[in-house]
Parts: C-alpha cells; sequence; structure tokens
C-alpha cells in the first residue's frame, strides 16, 4: 500500500507547483498572529449577546432598565436601535422583507425564529459586568410552536415562521398563499420520463441529511468603534472584509464609505464566516457608549446563532441501461434554509448531476424556512448533500446492473462541451482524468479483504467562482516587492498569490512580501470563498505584476535614453533587444528612487473562466458489528486543481475537506429536543473527526489546466467535501448490505438497520 | 487695531483654498485616535531604558545578571546585541564610523557621550518591574571631563568626544588631527573684502543661541515585534515612517523589506521625529523575549535622549551705503552637533543669507560635537540661529544709517533671478510681496506708543523640501474614493492632501477618504517634514487622480462602446463630445464593479520645483524695568504660501511656528551644570510660552503662486519659526536700548544689560 501523495503535473513552472513556506506561517505556529480576540483598543468595552431560549416566540417587550442601572454597564442595544425600526413598510417598499430578515438577524425585533437568535445586547466595562447584566433584561415572549424538519415545514398546516412570506418561483410566480417555502426553482433538459421509460434499471430512493456546523476553531468576534462624525471602524474574523463593510453599512444604513473593516487572521471559516452576526451590534454599542466595544462569541454561541450547514430532505431517480448508459435522472430537493430565506439549494440543483452527461433530467428546489439558525455556506455549499443522494444512487444502478462504478461513471461523465441540466455548457475539464487516476491508483488496484469490510466511491463537483480581487503591488529599493491584497488567508492563499506574482515577475518567492489590508487600503476583493482566493486574486497579481513590468521597462528605457519597444522584459531581467544594456530586477529598483520615483503596479478585476473542479474520492471502512462504529481503513482523494499552485496546500485543502466530509458522513449533526432547542452545542458533544479517528488522507493532484486562467489554475478548498458523504455511505453499503440513507450514519443507525435486515 | 487673519489671494478653487472639516478631527478632540501608547499587543511587553547619568564617560562594564534574575524580566539588552559589536573596522572600511555612531546612538558601546545616553534596555511583564530592573544593572563607568559649549569644544586642549576623528572639509579635505569639529564648509560669491571697504556703514556682532527642544506634546514610543521568522514588525510616532525602517534595517542589519514600519498618530514633531531611538532596541528585546514589546519614553528622557535644536556660536559682519544697498556679509557659523556630526549648520549657511540680493558674501560654517544628545531636525533647522543674527545685524545698520527697515529690506531684498551664495537661483518668490503685506498691515501703520515699548520686525527663509511621495486611490461603489498615503499626519495634511485630490477629481472633498498607512501598503513616502507634505504628497494625490480620471474616462468609453479619446472628464462629469452621453463620478463608480471591476489609480514621486518659502514678522514688546520681563504685545506674521490649500492650517502653522520661535527668543533653553547634567527636564522647569503668555499671533497668508506645483503650493510649515528670535530681540532694542546677542533673553539678562548701561 503505497500513501504518498502524487501530482500529475502537465506543466512546470519555477516558482509556481513549488512548496515555499507561507508568510505567515511563523506568526501563527509561534501564536503571535493577531487575531480578533487579541485585539485591544484603548478604552475597550466588552459586549454580550442576549439570545432566545426559544426556537420559536413572539416578543411582547423587552425591559433593560434593570440592565442599564447595573454599575459598569455603558450601553444597552435592541432592535429598536436598529434603523429598521423605524422605517415602515411604505418606506421599504419591495425591499421590506429582505431588510427586515436582514436586520432581525442581527436583533430580533417581532419574533425570535431560533434558539440563540439575538434579542440583545450589553457593553460593560468588562465581560463579567456584561455577562451579569444580561440576566437583568427582561424578556417577555409568547412561546409559539416550533418547525424544525424541513418536510414538516412544507406542510400546509406547519406553524409559519413569517405570517405573510408568499414564495416565489424560478420563474417569478408568487405562490397563492403564506407558507415556509421561500422559492421554488425547476430545471429540465430532454424528456426525463421519455429516459426512465428506455432504462432497464430505475433506482429511485429518498434521503435525508442533518445541520451541520462548519466547526471552525475560532469564534466570531468583532470589535467596532462608532466615531462621533459617523465613520465606524470594524476589525472582526471574517472570509470577506467588502461584505461586512456592504452588509453593515446597510442595515445601519450608512454609506459603504463611512464603515472600514479591517479583517484580522482568522481561525478557520469554511463559508461559515461569509455571514457575520455581531458587527453591527457591536457599532450599535459603540455609538451609544462613545468607546469601542468588543464582542467575542462562546462556542455555544456559535453553535446556537451563527449558520449551520441545512439539514435536507432528497428524493432521487435515475435509471440506466444494460450496457452502462444512464438515460434520464430526476433529482428533488428541499433545503433548510433556517430561519430566513436563502438555503444553498440552487448550488445543490445545480451540482447534484453536474458529473453526468445526461440526456433527460429534471431538477426541482424547496429553499425551506425552519426554526433553526439561518443557514451560511459551508464548503461547496449544497454540494455535499445533493452528491449524497445522486452517488448513492449510481452505486445502487452499478450493483443493480453488475457494473464497475469507475467504468460507469467513465461511460457517462461529463467532458467538454456537454450541457449542464440548467444550461451552461463545461469548458475543458478533468472529471475523466480524476476517474483514470482513480482506476489506476494502488488503493483501487489493491483488493479488500476481511470480514465486515467495504469499500465505496463517489465523484464530486462544484462549479468554483471568479468575482472581484483588487491588488496593489510596490517595488522596494531592495528589490522585493510588497503586494497589497484584500482576500484574507485562510489556506495559504498568501503565499499562493505571492508565487504567482513572483513567477510573473521572474523573481524569487521569498522577494514577494503580500499583505491583507482593510477595506479602505485596497480596491473591492469579495469573500475568500467560493474556491476563488488563488484563482481571482492570484490573477490580479499577475496582472498588477504585468504592469509594473511595463514600468519597469518604461524605466529602464528612459534611464538608457531608447525607446521603450526596444526594452524587453525577460525572466526578471530588463534588457535592450540588440545593445548590451540590461538590469536585473534588483538592480533597477535600487536605482528608482533616484531616477524618477517608485513603481507601484495595481489591477482589479472580474474573471470568468473560472473552470470547475472534479474530485473522485475512494474509501475503505470497516463496521463493528457489534457496536455499529465504522472505522475508515484507508482513504484516496483524487482531484483536478488545473495547476496546483502550492501543492502542499492543496493537499491540505484535499485532506481537510475530505476529513469534513467523513465527520458529516458519520458523527456531525445538530441534535434538536422537542422545543427546537440544540442539546448537542459544545466541541465535546457536537462529534467532529480528529487526528485520532482517522488514517492519513492520500491525495492525488490531477493537474487538467483551466484554460480560463494564465497558469491553468483552478480553485480547490470546496470540492473535497463533496464525494466523502456517498462514499463513505456506498463502503458502510458494501460492509453491510444495507443502503444507508439518512446522515449521520451512526453507530445506533447501523445497527438497527442490520436488525432491520437492511 | 484689527486682529482678523488675512489671505491675499491670487487664484480660487473649488475645494483648494476652503476650510473643510479635517478628517481625523473628531477622533482627535474625543480622544479616540489611536497613539502609539494606546497600542496593547497580545503578549505584550514593557521596555525601559538605562540611561547615562555622566555628560561624558567611558564604559568599562556592564553587569545585567542582577537583573536577569529579577522575576518578571523577559530580556536585556546591551550594545552587545547590535551586530556593530560584531563587526571590526576591516569588516566596515570606510561605514566604520558613520556605523558605529549610527549604532551607538541606541545602545552605547565603549563611550556615553551625554546624560541621557542609552546604555541597556529591559523587557519585563509590566513597566514596573521593568523599572525596578534598570537599578539592578551595574555599569562600571571611567568619567571623563565633558564639553558643552561649542567655541570651547573647538580649542585644540578641549576633551575628545572621539579620540580618532579627523574632519572633512566641504572640499573633502581631511584636517591634520583629531578633533570635535565634524565638518567645515564655506561659501563665497563675489569680494566680500572690497565690498565692505565699499561700505558707508558696517556692523559686525557675535551671537550665541541655547540647545532648545521642540516640545512635542507626545514623547516617543515603540512597540517592536520581531518575528522567528525574521519580520520586524514596529509601531511607532514618528514623522517618517519609511526612515524608520530604513536605519532599523541599517542598525540591524537586515532587509528593508524584513522591517514594517506602522506609524500610528503623532502628537508633535516638529522635526524631532524624524529622528528616533528606541525602535530597534525594542526589536532586539522583542527578539530576546519571542513577544512585542513597547517601550515608552518619559519626558524627562526625551530632553535627556532625544535630539534638540543645537546651541551655536556666530559671528555676523555686514556692510551698506548711506542710501541702503548692502556691500557686503560675512557669516561664521558654528553649530552643535551634540555627541555626533550632523547639526544643521548647512541649513544655517544656506539660508542666513538667502533674504538678501547680495553681490558680495562668505558663509563659513562649522559642525562641532558637544557632550550633549545628539541634534535633530526643528523647524528650519539652522534658519532661525542664522537669522537671530543676521537679521539684528540688518537691524542695526537700520539704525545706524537712519533707514526704515522695511524699506532697506525691499531695497536688497532677492527676488526671482537672484543668485543665492551658495550657487542657486531663485524662481518665483514672495519675499517682496511679503515685506509690502507688512509695510501695508495696520499693525506696521500704528505708532507704538508708551514707555519702554519698542517694535521689531524680521524676515526669514527656509528652501523647503521635494523628496519623494507615494499615493493610491481607489474608487468605491458610492462615489466616494479611498487616498492612501505614507505621509503622517502632523498639522492636517489628510485634509489638505483630500483636497487637491477633490480638486482634481471635480468631486466633494466630503467623497475621499484619505488613510495613513503603514510601509508595506503604499510606495516609498518620505517624512512629513521638511514642509513637504502638502506640497509632494498633495501632488502625487494630483497625479494619482489624473490616473483615476483616465481609467474613467476609459470605462465610459467601453460602456458607451465608442472611442476614448471622444470622451471627456470635466469637473467630475465623464461625457461624450458631441453625443449625449455622460456619467456623473458617482454613476459611473456605481458601475464599476458590472462593467470589468474596480479602478485604482496610482501615483509616485520625487517632484523638484517646491518653491521657496518666506515670512516677515512685526512684533510690540514692552519690558519691565524692575523685573526685566518682556512682554508681548502684538504679534503679525506675514508668509508667502503659494497657494494656501486650507488656509486654517497655514495659520496654524503660522501661529505655532511664531510661538515656538518667541520661547526660543525669550524663555527655553537646556540649562546644564558643569558636569553636562540637564538640571530642567521637565515642563515645569523647561518654560514653554502657553497661551496665557502671548497674544493672538495676526497672520497674512501672501499668495504669490509656486510656478514648481499645480496649484502653486509652497509648504509653509517651517519658515514661520525663522524672524521670531531676531524679531523679538529688535522689538527689545527699540525699548531697551541694549542689543541682546545671547538667547534666549531672560529678564536676568535684560536686566544684567540695563546695568551695563547696554
Amino acid at each position: 500500500m503505497t500513501t504518498a501523495n502524487q501530482v500529475l503535473s502537465e506543466v512546470e513552472y519555477d516558482v509556481v507547483g513549488k512548496r515555499p513556506v507561507r508568510p505567515d506561517g511563523v506568526d501563527k505556529v509561534t501564536g503571535r498572529a493577531q487575531y480578533g480576540a487579541d485585539l485591544n483598543l484603548a478604552g475597550l468595552l466588552h459586549g454580550r449577546v442576549l439570545r432566545s431560549p426559544h426556537g420559536h416566540a413572539r416578543i411582547r417587550s423587552v425591559d433593560a432598565s434593570r440592565a442599564v442601572a447595573l454599575p459598569g454597564v455603558r450601553a444597552v442595544v435592541t432592535a429598536d436601535d436598529l434603523p429598521f425600526a423605524s422605517m415602515s413598510k411604505a418606506d421599504l417598499g419591495n425591499d421590506y422583507n429582505r431588510f427586515k430578515f436582514l436586520s432581525d438577524n442581527f436583533l430580533a425585533s417581532d419574533k425570535v425564529l431560533y434558539r440563540g437568535h439575538a434579542v440583545a445586547a450589553v457593553a460593560a466595562d468588562n465581560a463579567h459586568i456584561a455577562e451579569a447584566a444580561l440576566s437583568l433584561i427582561d424578556v417577555d415572549y409568547e412561546a409559539l410552536p416550533p418547525v424544525i424538519d424541513v418536510r414538516a415545514a412544507m406542510q400546509d398546516d406547519a406553524p409559519l415562521l413569517h405570517d405573510d412570506l408568499v414564495h416565489t418561483s424560478a420563474m417569478g410566480e408568487l405562490s397563492a398563499r403564506p407558507s415556509n417555502v421561500a422559492s421554488y426553482m425547476k430545471f429540465e433538459k430532454g424528456d426525463a420520463a421519455a429516459g426512465f421509460a428506455r432504462a432497464d434499471a430505475v433506482v429511485e430512493r429518498e434521503f435525508t441529511t442533518a445541520s451541520v456546523h462548519q466547526g471552525y476553531i475560532e469564534p466570531h468576534n468583532a470589535t467596532a468603534h462608532w466615531r462621533a462624525d459617523g465613520q465606524i471602524n470594524i476589525w472582526c474574523s471574517t472570509q470577506g472584509a467588502f461584505v461586512v463593510r456592504a452588509n453593515t453599512a446597510d442595515v445601519l444604513r450608512v454609506d459603504v464609505s463611512n464603515v472600514r473593516v479591517t479583517p484580522m487572521e482568522i481561525g478557520g471559516g469554511f463559508g461559515g464566516k461569509v455571514s457575520f452576526y455581531i458587527e453591527p451590534v457591536a457599532a450599535l454599542l459603540s455609538r451609544k457608549a462613545g468607546l469601542p466595544v468588543k464582542i467575542l462569541m462562546s462556542r455555544t454561541e456559535v453553535f446556537e446563532g451563527s449558520g449551520p450547514a441545512p439539514g435536507t430532505w432528497m428524493r432521487v431517480k435515475m435509471g440506466a441501461t444494460r450496457d452502462g448508459k444512464i438515460t434520464a435522472a430526476a433529482l428533488e430537493l428541499a433545503f433548510e434554509a433556517g430561519a430566513y430565506p436563502g438555503s444553498p439549494v440552487m448550488q445543490g440543483a445545480t451540482c447534484g448531476l453536474a458529473c453526468y452527461n445526461l440526456e433527460n433530467a429534471t431538477v426541482e428546489g424547496y429553499d425551506v424556512m425552519v426554526n433553526k439558525p439561518k443557514t451560511s455556506a459551508y464548503r461547496a455549499p449544497g454540494s455535499p448533500q445533493a452528491a449524497f443522494g445522486v452517488e448513492q444512487v449510481v452505486d445502487e444502478l452499478c450493483l443493480n446492473l453488475g457494473l464497475d462504478p469507475i467504468a460507469f461513471r467513465l461511460n457517462n461523465a461529463s467532458v467538454e462541451g456537454t450541457r449542464k441540466v440548467e444550461g451552461p455548457v463545461f469548458q475543458r475539464i478533468g472529471l475523466v482524468e480524476c476517474l483514470e487516476a482513480a482506476r489506476n491508483h494502488d488503493h483501487y488496484r489493491t483488493p479488500l479483504e476481511g470480514p465486515n469490510r467495504g469499500r465505496g466511491m463517489a465523484a464530486g463537483f462544484w462549479m468554483n467562482r471568479g468575482f472581484h480581487s483588487s491588488v496593489n503591488m510596490t517595488v522596494n529599493p531592495d528589490g522585493t516587492v510588497n503586494l497589497i491584497e484584500g482576500s484574507v488567508d485562510i489556506g495559504g492563499s498568501r503565499a499562493s498569490i505571492a508565487q504567482q506574482a513572483a513567477e510573473t515577475l521572474g523573481i524569487a518567492y521569498e522577494d514577494i512580501k503580500p499583505q491583507v489590508v482593510d477595506t479602505d487600503s485596497i480596491g473591492y476583493t469579495m469573500v475568500t470563498g467560493g474556491s476563488r482566493t488563488t484563482f481571482a486574486t492570484g490573477w490580479a497579481a499577475i496582472l498588477a505584476a504585468e504592469d509594473v513590468k511595463q514600468q519597469m521597462v518604461e524605466r529602464a528605457a528612459s534611464i538608457w535614453d531608447v525607446p521603450a519597444d526596444e526594452v524587453e522584459y525577460d525572466g526578471g531581467v530588463i534588457g535592450h533587444k540588440s545593445e548590451e544594456l540590461s538590469f536585473t530586477f534588483r538592480e533597477l529598483a535600487r536605482q528608482l528612487y533616484t531616477t524618477g520615483g517608485g513603481i507601484t503596479g495595481t489591477a482589479s478585476l472580474d474573471p470568468t473562466g473560472e473552470g470547475n473542479s472534479f474530485g473522485v474520492h475512494l474509501v475503505d471502512v470497516e463496521v463493528d458489528p457489534d457496536t455499529g462504529k465504522t472505522t475508515v481503513l484507508r482513504y484516496t482523494a483524487i482531484q483536478d486543481a488545473g495547476k496546483a499552485v502550492h501543492p502542499s496546500y492543496v493537499e491540505g485543502q484535499i485532506q481537510g475537506g475530505a476529513v469534513q466530509g467523513i465527520g458529516w458522513a458519520l458523527n456531525e449533526e445538530y441534535y434538536f429536543n422537542d422545543s427546537a432547542q440544540m442539546v448537542n452545542a459544545s466541541f465535546l458533544d457536537y462529534r467532529m473527526p480528529t487526528a485520532l479517528d482517522l488514517p492519513m488522507i492520500d491525495t492525488v493532484i490531477v493537474e487538467v489546466a483551466n484554460p480560463g486562467h494564465p497558469y491553468g489554475v483552478r480553485g480547490v478548498g470546496e470540492v473535497p467535501i463533496v464525494p466523502p458523504l456517498p462514499a463513505v455511505a456506498n463502503a458502510i453499503t458494501a460492509a453491510t448490505g444495507n443502503r444507508m440513507t439518512n446522515l449521520p450514519i451512526t453507530p445506533g443507525s447501523i445497527l438497527e438497520a442490520e436488525w432491520n435486515g437492511g
């Protein structure tokens, strides 16, 4: 058994594809990196948030007078302090619901919609006083029946979260009456009914998945200072400082230029820190108190008050011919949005069948509100759940037809030119190469022996994102280059962006000094998420480097008194085309300040061509027939990275995604009691896999260059969480003979299935 | 008597020349601006510096073992921890002295050269432990005789500060033997001897001035964090973050790219925070302790351990004809450098006679080391002292010849085309306009009545500086613009730079959001000093705005699908030349992110054409014949600002400079005992003028546009400190009949002069 990670490269570069030390490495391993909790401004107050004990209740009144009177308390805020409180439906028009939902999730006005929903907040001289003051705020609740199951919430007689919300379909039609369904969508391609009629085998099953949390180590935190002149400064842990800027400005009804967000180092996000919860609350407290206010969420608050990945219900139906060709597929998805609209059901709908070149298919999706926290992004949002259903149905088709699951997938795989169910056509993609790498892998070629053991495999898809990024670059007199970016560094993106800059400039990686700055100090840059950062901000760095190169060429031409078009930039050397004149980058850098001033390159772009990402995972498990415990014996994750800029961090992304997917498959869930109260809101009770629980995750990086990026880069951060859910389930089916259709596949559910004969 | 400030404008603009609220105003008046002392990093240690009690001594040994053993002490450093300690003369070659002096002023190696000279430093868990640890460091000193008077230091038998330092003249010649004279310079124009021979009156006098301090309210402070990977982060109060970067890298022998300096808000500098003292020491402590270290200097440390303006000795000789034409001038200057070479005697030499169009002149200058702290810049360094001599001799010539002092100066004033003694030729300057404004001013036209009263006047010159500046600008979707600069804001430069950006873009001042950032986040930018910031960084903002405008034009052309050369940018509106197509800046800003991405403009420049600055001051005083106390009755300061970008801040600079000059004239001095120990190192004993001591300073801003700047701007921050010293002295002569040639002109010296019959 080989365990070494592999990289199957198409193209070699000087810096891109190497594995240098990350610029933020030492700070982070020595505990010196500055996170939001480390920030202590002069005069800082400490804030705490009062949260609903109910899963669903009307707020009759909030009386904070006893809290305000407590010595050391400097400010108390409720929804009455938000601009929404003083705005009418007439003021807001069509924007009413959107704005109400935005405001209410920061501080609930008329109703609380989930346990943990913020109701009020206190700023005090220290956190102990703030904590004590929370218990002095008297909230009069009228408890209402909650609904936490997505199918129950869709029933006619379900408790309504929003009394007057009528859903719109993807076609913009209003439904007849208020419901918990916030939206409905449907995609069709070909004729599914005809396809199913042609099939030799049809499998149809229902699946459910539980709410799970991203489980980032660092809780949300925010410090805000609302200055007397209306400028709001915010320091926080976020994946997108510009998103915090925009939404804070929106909910507080100020201009974006009145908000400056400084992203601190971030201790994990996985999509969950695209959303935010306390920044505007800290700002309101600061405005009242006249001092900066810091709020740190506890782990329990993170579980109960931030956005998990949605629980889902799905129905999957697929048919295939005896010779292994899929004839039709039908996918029905109902995703929990939580308290407000916005589950990733659209992404589930567009990812679920993306691995397959289908002639006939339908996809339907429902975005459904339940009494849980508003869902947030979690790595490839929506795709893992959909894959859990689809890839198990594919597995079952293969079993029923006696076909090899890799051969079957190769036979139906999406390739360049395949049109997806919802319309777009794939450019060059690497699914086939991943499947071939799986087929050729030692893992697949080594027989799995022993009782109660099974092997599973699954494919996964994520579309990846482009979005805006900006980079500024300044040349230092010692020949180094400061690279200023707006992308928060979660998984090594300072390194992967600096590598692309160094490659483009033809200088050493160590000579690039990347730095993540605040929203006032760099052009607009979207979130670190969507597998976009190394792709898009890297591209911005390439363009800024090209700008620097052009200016270096012009400067050399000016020094030599020759036309600029006679000067070339080649591999870090600026030289004249014919005469023996040349500068190294460092030599010219040293002269900049005596020959006309420094050089700053800049770029801002909104790229398309982000490529798409596919992964294929193999897993061997052993199930203990006495305890139902599943042990993962071996795990191999294969993925097309386009070009792995820093292979170690690509491997880290793949391994991390796989581990999170395994946790989702086997262990993790929000466990609610009948009152919609989460009863396992701690890392002791919400069990995530640790290093002791799993074997090393082997990786294979396949490189099918993305034609939409100068170095062929594809995003890599999300797709590795997609295959593990069905791969593990398929392996358990192989080990036990039972098809496990509900997540998590706990020891109890395995034992129960065995008792039922499976 | 009118007291209103006046602005005599040549040209009016929309934003430039107005008086908007400064962006940093609210933060500063509400006490929320973050200064270095406010910074508290996680794990922060507190540092203190052990300083020499001797004015001159050899260090036999330093034993820190008892301090290291004190619980809570985390690190102790001495000169042995600096790279210099491990380098030989052979290593350093010609750089030996420069590098030794640089290193030794941070931590003395073989000798201490002034009381307050740093010898060791401690980092501990808190400042109290650090303070206690200082007394546990045993330093064995061999006291040496000190020399603190500049003329005494020039004698053959004077104690030598540096045993082997032989001076070089301006012509690069070595003197015969070691001395305290670090350098000598001489400039000649025409034939001075022949000029004096033609004069109807000749005055020759000697003058002295005392060491004075800039007296900034905020003491020096620095926090440093030397990371395990060699990156050094520094937060400090400085006029020039890039200077701290360069010199810290130099003394620690690391690359500049290993040092990142974040300038905090600054509580005054006046030139004194161009120099720095504790940043590399904090860095060394941080490296040893592995944690960030903050050092705050006390007021006494600031007086004794930072650089004052030099004490001086001067001889001035001038001759003139009966009809008021100067025939010759000779200026001899000896300036105290303090412990290491580098007094501003060169600036004194080039400024001293600059107000006069002279055919014949000689200027000689000596840079002389004495046992005082190494001198630092203080507003127009060197010029006030030289003016103290020259403008009194001019006054005396006028009295001797019975000529009006303004008419005499107009008759001899430097104008466009005048060649200075050291060579350069003036471009368009405004000295004549200032003198005419003085002659026309109510102050000059109102007779001064009453006993013991006198009126004085004097002119002053400062060359101003250009130097490097960089600006980046990003357009926000709400139509505001982030302006990123490297110039620390001391006197309102965020406002004056934003005004120039707004004027250039044709948008509102309030839509520009200036921000001062660290050395990694902006291109090279020299100090806020030399009266250069509004001039040069303002110009960089103009160029960056032009870059934004060009990109806005190209974007509009792209949206309209027309050639870019058919689109014009006029007054904040982007329009097609012929068709009815136009965007306001705000309209186009809103569309940027959907039409190709954001826009960042950038500029870096090293301008010449900084213009020159002249001022003419009038002062009325009354001297109490019983106590010798001088009361300033009325004060008017007239100055050519080229174009006053923000007249209120120009007035503030003029008023502040005048008050500091009055303090220098009447009150301020470092008072040393025979052991070279300063005995008045507190603001109680070192008496600076307060608002209660002085009348309102009236100002007249003359605007003679500088042809070397797009809006005609000249720097204004320094020249106002030049005329007060001689103007006050001339007024006292008018009141008492005595010529006061030594600063400060204390009550005691006035009484003594009266007893001598004057």
